[in-house]
């Protein structure tokens, strides 16, 4: 399979994936967190299929296309696990009923270890019935694994939700 | 359609697009050549469908994937007007039977102007029945617009075929 077939599996997953989570997310109180705004793609896509929901973004820094920059007081800007925690004291715990997550950095093994540091902050901000999507497996006691959606390989994408 | 949606739509365009035009060049001598060689996707993509055709790549610096780089003689580094030139004297006027051209830049006057700018020289380097595959039309006398392949918008590529 060349890199532009994977690309395009990939991001597919990531769409069907956020679909998935948003229907099963539905009727859920709560908003939606992206972590790695990137060029704001998947961001422009949650706005879309979680209209109505606010929505708050965390990165490094804005690389984004202009059109996808989130408004200033939706965006938590710089080290994500610093970041984490200040959306845990502004938006409170349990604030957020989807998160999705892509930390992939090129640097498979960096990408992972950084997905478990983060992962008890993620789950503490998640609602019970919350979903988690990643690019990295998040482990906490408090997370489920959820089937991927039809079509999706396992290893691809990761979803899981947060327990009562 | 989000900005996702409208990337992977993009993509499979892409893809139908270098399938169809590969297809239809099977039997035909010649080398192909990719314009922009980018992150390296498409290359790795044309390397698996054009398997035994050799692969020579233009752009003005190398960024692509480790693993998608081609080797130094096969590589035309700087401006595309002067590497255009020199491919024409190294390879010869009509040596390549499929030419892929990815000039986007975002800035869509300016990718527009390009392509037509390098219209004569993209001409010039195919055989008859070659076929250039572009995310901006390529307007030349000598080329005859081709049918996209069933799914791919009008406008989201161009193929067409030089005429004996």
């Amino acid at each position: 399979m060349s890199r532009l077939d994977s690309f395009i599996r990939r991001l597919e997953a990531q769409r069907s994936c956020l679909g998935d989570a948003a229907r099963r997310t539905q009727k859920l109180n709560g908003v939606a967190l992206e972590l790695g705004l990137g060029n704001g793609r998947t961001f422009d896509h949650l706005r879309e299929i979680c209209a109505g929901r606010e929505i708050y973004v965390f990165d490094r820094q804005v690389a984004a296309h202009p059109d996808c920059i989130p408004a200033p007081d939706r965006l938590f800007l710089g080290d994500f696990t610093a970041t984490l925690n200040e959306a845990r004291q502004r938006l409170g715990d349990g604030a957020a009923a989807l998160i999705h997550v892509d930390l992939g950095s090129g640097d498979a093994a960096a990408s992972i270890a950084l997905a478990a540091r983060l992962a008890p902050e993620i789950a503490a901000l998640m609602t019970a019935g919350a979903v988690v999507i990643s690019d990295q497996p998040i482990g906490h006691a408090s997370l489920v694994a959820l089937p991927l959606p039809e079509g999706v390989r396992p290893g691809r994408y990761f979803m899981a939700e947060k327990q009562a």
